[in-house]
């Protein structure tokens, strides 16, 4: 027996479940996690359902013709073959760091085919990569372009499939975010309010706010508006600085990006139009 | 169309979401909204689904024999249909207090048909009951068996689904408890580490905890050691004196207990064993 | 012996603290509590001095030729003399009501001299306001100058010291929130990123936010633009309907609210330009 | 001009601040923050001063009779001068590397000047000790005393200030807890309500908790019941597997040490019998 996650979202219509859980039935398959949302705003049904099977030949060939009568798009995959994860990074590697040990300790069960940067491997505060390859990929305004064809080739050969831009402080291409949609996410800061411009923590200090937090999104064209994955604050007092601001926000965006790449590796996150569904 | 809510749980096997939905795609019903929850641990299914039908009348005759086929019990109420609460209380009431402005805003939608205390209606610091009746059931070591009849024989006439201890200051008996197991819930302070005895909030102060909490569970013999519905913390410092401690550990037990209750009166928590299932 | 509180901020220089300390020694008082702060950004000094003292008049003038030595306004008051409070409302009462409570149980201790609203007794769902007045101002574009007037008019009758928006879904005027500056505070709900405009739950769920908050802060001449002065989130999920955000924005409304009410009347919270600095 | 923190605990009398501020006035000396603490249930009065002062050798034997006077201990500390720590490990190294790496980017400024673990490098996940040399003192019921006695002379000369438990799986003996006492802390895993014995968070699984956390404290004889430091928590559901359960649980543990740790160096922690007094 295998396990098996099967990921679906389609408008919703009476039936759905019943028709797919009964395929899965009749394949003498069993279903060990479900989950499922019905968006009453969008009119849309979201599925996740994890069950063990002998052979999934034949369900596969079934499962296809119901989809297609049902009209949605559908993901398979043996949940034993692990993800694979191309990591962005800048000069700021607490993400990068927090990643790689998650990995290493078995928590993310995932595989870092590469880590890449516009910065040189030197920058990086990081000693060990754990047998991620790393890329050396400078930028600058008149090479973007051809920055990005390099990255989007190497994601390619690698095979990734999922890109995580953890602190990488440039911001993607329209065409470059729309080639990578629902594969690839950010993590940026985030204050109630919200700052627009450079040195973020800096204006919230100054602002006075009494919580920060990091949100874990989708990118998109807008770099810090796609989607919404995780979101977590902290509470801070008239005593921070902006350096203890700095220090406090990375642990939370360690924590949040981590939290929002455990749901992606494991199917939990749909897209739903601006928004996501991401089951526990 | 009306909108119901079906619970049931029983010993995993495959085919049960299967052959449940199927029936309610049969008689023309549309799931909007179904949680399921596979414990690995006790091997045991637990499954809540919201659908519209029509005609719940034919639906139910088969669901009764598909249920004795997997002997699992099941219960389908009308959405619309309030449950029926019984508040207890001695003499701290802000959890009532909570409760019923919870109920009045629409928020809990339920009835609370009776609000009963061992003290009188005038310990109460609450100066409206909103239409609940009040009882004064005084106890003493002495009285108590004859005190539990009469709490017994009011369950029964009010016909209340349930029964919350709001800070109800008196352990129930064990035959007491019994007879309300999975329909009693109870609000208790929690610490880190905790406390046996008397005046908990100076043992936590003494202790220096730097964190205090409340736990809403369901009741059983042992007072404060049924299965866990709902838990929540705050915060404190060595500034907070015993006082200061009490009330915040007020504000903690109110969301707790209108927490678990929302959950409660919305079919959202099943037992299982010694836990609980508390679909979000 | 009486307790005093004694709160100041001035310029930053050698020696205030020994001053300030050594003049309530040479007056046999004893200090019990002490807060400071000196903040690096402005070099302005915070102090906020909890002290026991028999006869206070002379110690009184002698800070005055300290306070002009050193031009810093201060405020000396007896502890035990409760902070008159002025709360405004519309029709959501949910704030008004927990800070009723929370008067009634003596954990806030103020007095509510008079609980005003643009609409009439019969929009607040609250039974009792336990001995406030209740004044029925409305508005209207073309009133709404006379109203404030009326407004000033109670604030100066009832000697009220702070004026607490608790739900009030009027614009103060300019002059009315410079009149106010310093003894007005409003609260409003929070999201991460932001929202201008109305409906703000209904954005926030549009726009697949993870968390939700509100924010405590002074009223100034921009509405929701004022310095913070306490802020607090809860998660939510995709699950949350605009109605469950609404509800889960009332509950954190409340006890952010109460956590500012609490800091202020007990002469924690000092302005600091666009920040404040909030005592524990 | 050199920043200086001055920390010291007496007995509370009048009288107290005045002298010191006045003290540090006297020399030329500026306050940058302060602050202090009088326990009411102790009597004790709790004080931390961070100053810059041009020479401070008049200054410390002027406070050495004001100390002799009011019969207190204090330290007095250059800001700049890291403390020097000692990790103890046993096989989970998560604690470590979160420690290490805080080090690395600033945020914890301390010097870790020896890793010490009961089991060989080969069996810590981390690759590199970024400078921090690496003991290996194994231990069985026989040697124990033997190896306290190294690892107590490894203490003295390499001049630690301090001793972190990081998931150190060895109780202290009743000896080495004393000789450490006030320089040593620890990390466990808490839980509402706690458990005893092995494989706690299998234990909160099967007792179905909804949150856990993590708890700081000193090392006392008492391995798990020293003086709390810092606690921190977060909600689990029904889903959490004990792994996930486990997972998270390091989670929580890093932070948490990091917090306690952060405090103890800038010599914000002070004991206060059983309890702690922690400024911000």
């Amino acid at each position: 027996m295998t396990s098996y996650v099967l990921t679906f979202s389609c408008l919703d219509r009476p039936g759905i479940v019943a028709k797919v859980t009964s395929l899965i039935a009749q394949h003498s398959g069993n279903i060990t996690s479900a989950q499922q949302f019905n968006d009453p705003a969008t009119g849309r049904f979201f599925m996740r359902v994890v069950f063990d099977m002998a052979n999934v030949e034949t369900f596969s060939a079934s499962l296809s013709s119901i989809a297609q009568e049902l009209s949605f798009d559908w993901r398979m995959r043996d949940v034993a073959k692990r993800k694979r994860v191309l990591i962005l990074v800048s000069k700021f590697d607490h993400c990068l760091l927090d990643l790689l040990y998650r990995v290493r300790i078995g928590e993310l069960r995932m595989d870092v085919v590469s880590v890449v940067s516009n910065h040189s491997r030197e920058s990086l505060k990081l000693s060990n990569l754990h047998g991620a390859t790393f890329h050396h990929l400078p930028i600058t305004r008149s090479t973007k372009l051809d920055q990005e064809l390099q990255l989007r080739n190497l994601i390619e050969e690698t095979g990734a499939d999922f890109v995580i831009l953890a602190r990488y402080m440039q911001i993607l291409s329209d065409s470059m975010a729309q080639w990578l949609e629902g594969r690839c996410i950010n993590i940026h800061h985030s204050f109630l309010p919200g700052f627009k411009g450079a040195r973020p923590y800096h204006q919230a200090h100054e602002r006075g706010v009494k919580m920060i937090g990091a949100t874990a999104h989708f990118v998109t064209g807008d770099l810090d508006e796609g989607p919404i994955i995780a979101q977590n604050v902290e509470p801070i007092t008239h005593r921070d600085t902006p350096a203890m601001l700095i220090a406090k926000g990375r642990a939370i965006e360690q924590r949040v990006l981590a939290s929002a790449v455990g749901a992606l590796i494991e199917d939990r996150v749909f897209l739903n139009g601006r928004r996501t569904v991401v089951f526990d």
